[in-house]
């Protein structure tokens, strides 16, 4: 790797998330991708490339070739365009792509769209879509959910570490707390540790409320080079991205040896930490996939936040909230702002964008510069960790 | 757009294109891939990125997530990866991704592979995951084929060309011919131009010999930087990727101005052509994505080979044989070498590659320097136009 081409975010954009039924997977990535055009103060014109984030258009809505789609509605047909797929982690890559795009000097302008339309599709066939991320032949044949695989891991990280399952679950009501003063948040209500430790078990030993829930949404961001933004100007705050990097792990969990560890996690963080030349200390907001409580738990140790085993202990000590040592999802994370999958990674860079800027609201922290995400495919099959610095 | 990183073509790797039944999509991915980097006399460890073409993966096998999927099989879980989806033309928009991830300086090194597994899923499912290339809500949703739309345009263009079938049927006794001498290829039989036109109406006026099979297959090609390449020697004889370019059009037929003509690629090779510094005279060997026998004279046309109307003469007079003026899909193209959807345009740099190394054995062409390959997705929704170059 030499030294790229530098890559700020111009402008960012996103649709609330929840059971839009008045809506279809188009007019959710032409509502969020006009309204970071918007933000950005650039005409539709000026984009050269669009990369969608997104999982399971082809199972869910027979729709592939999203690309051309979103151009089309758009009203840009011409501008190169792509889907970028890594299950859970879509959003993430497909960010990846557009970082690419423009570090490489052949695009100046570039729109990152995440989507997913989940709600409009019956159980049995989002449980069968949302498993095509772990191995068909290996795993998923077996029958086994996609909870269930989290399942595994909830219990083997109990056993290794002696952690209580209420310490972990915290997790689930932090996000919650959170949501309440996002308005794009699909659950804007807290959530009680009690409510979240008695509601229904899913796949022993997760509860429901300790789920990401199953939305739509649709989330986007315009990147640029430094000639571009000299050219159009930019807002008073310019925000970089000093590192997307990507990492993979063997895709199923059968085949690790540790399964209470995402190594893509390991490896994704510490590289891009090594790029932005940053530690965990410098970082003042976070956002974590947390698919499920015991993931937001393990990423904050994976990220090196936490020593094994202690992740729980941020949470705890309330170190996670909007004034403690690193607010994390601040604004609900995937329990409670949502998990609309392919978009999700992109929804984290517009939480934290929104962080860096000041435009978080009462959740805003106190004047953040180093925001980090990370975005998760499978069971840490795929990570996407991209360090964010504002710079005036 | 500024000047970029130099990408070069460091190995190429394919399995045969047919009926599979005793491979699986991994298997196939991962022998195409092997057989790439052991052509590349490299390690696999030495690989950075892989980037997954690939369109029907999620209908047709219950499996997303391809990139951690084929980094696992590799042995080499780690690695950067994603799938790049952009309907048939998901071999080409995948290998637009490798580039941009070398041309950044990101990578030094990266894994594109094409696959598509077809032949294990009914007919009708197939079918199903093929008219997803095109607009579900607006068109799709009528029933119509995905070879029923370019019955359309096949009708359209006679019409307002006045061509005769048989001088467009051609296409498909050009393909085979070639195919003959294709070790990988799906058939390797010449047909007869009677035979073609005696074949039955799939959807009038296309006839059965008239359409791209199905089939398995996975292709793959490893880039790298000019950097790597001084570290690993490399081969005797150097190909330069002088540009890779991406195009959209709006993504149905219904609303587009003349269905006879594919605005995509009519961009994107005169952009490729530009950045390259060559007009379609200097191309010496060439491959398009003739899905069907009116493509194949159409993409002549919009990729300036001949004037609109009259890409038929140079099937006739004999100008995309391995002598003729623009030797044209000279391991037996779309049509005889195979069409695995998301592998093709993958296939297409490889028989490109093997046509500028001089390996193509019985087909090849005398001392080229310069080829292109234009990959295809839904009826022109996408486009990608590649340019390689000789350099030593």
């Amino acid at each position: 790797m030499v030294d790229t081409r530098k890559v700020y975010v111009l402008g960012i954009g996103a649709t609330p998330i929840g059971e839009h039924w008045d809506e279809s997977l188009r007019t959710l990535m032409t509502k969020a991708a006009t309204s970071a055009i918007e933000d950005a103060s650039i005409e539709r014109k000026d984009v050269d490339a669009i990369f969608v984030g997104n999982m399971s258009s082809g199972p869910l809505q027979g729709q592939e070739h999203l690309g051309s789609l979103l151009a089309t509605w758009l009203g840009i047909p011409g501008v190169a365009a792509c889907k970028v797929e890594a299950a859970c982690a879509s959003g993430g890559a497909a960010f990846h792509q557009g970082f690419l795009g423009v570090a490489s000097g052949v695009y100046d302008c570039v729109l990152v769209v995440g989507v997913e339309k989940m709600t409009d599709a019956i159980t049995r066939d989002i449980t069968a879509a949302l498993i095509m991320a772990d191995d068909q032949d290996y795993v998923a044949f077996t029958g086994v959910s996609f909870v269930g695989l989290n399942a595994l891991v909830y219990k083997a990280y109990m056993d290794k570490y002696a952690v209580e399952q209420e310490d972990i679950a915290l997790f689930a009501v932090h996000d919650h707390k959170q949501a309440v003063n996002n308005e794009l948040a699909q659950y804007r209500r807290p959530v009680t540790l009690s409510a979240v430790m008695s509601s229904p078990l899913i796949a022993d030993p997760i509860h429901l409320l300790e789920c990401a829930p199953i939305g739509d949404g649709s989330a986007s961001v315009v990147l640029c080079s430094e000639e571009f933004l000299k050219k159009y100007g930019g807002r008073d705050v310019l925000i970089e991205v000093s590192a997307s990097i990507v990492a993979t792990d063997k895709l199923s969990l059968y085949d690790r040896d540790d399964i209470t560890t995402l190594s893509a996690s390991v490896k994704a963080s510490r590289k891009a930490y090594k790029i932005a030349k940053i530690e965990p200390k410098d970082v003042d907001v976070l956002e974590v996939h947390d698919a499920f409580t015991i993931l937001g738990v393990i990423h904050l140790e994976d990220l090196g936040f936490a020593r094994k085993g202690e992740g729980w202990r941020l949470l705890k000590d309330g170190e996670l909230e909007i004034d403690g040592k690193i607010p994390t999802n601040t604004m609900g994370g995937l329990k409670a702002r949502g998990h609309p999958v392919g978009a999700t990674g992109v929804y984290q860079v517009f939480d934290v964008v929104k962080q860096l800027r000041g435009e978080a609201g009462k959740n805003q922290v106190d004047s953040p510069e180093v925001g980090v995400t990370q975005s998760v495919g499978g069971v840490g099959g795929t990570v996407v960790v991209n360090v964010f610095r504002r710079v005036r």
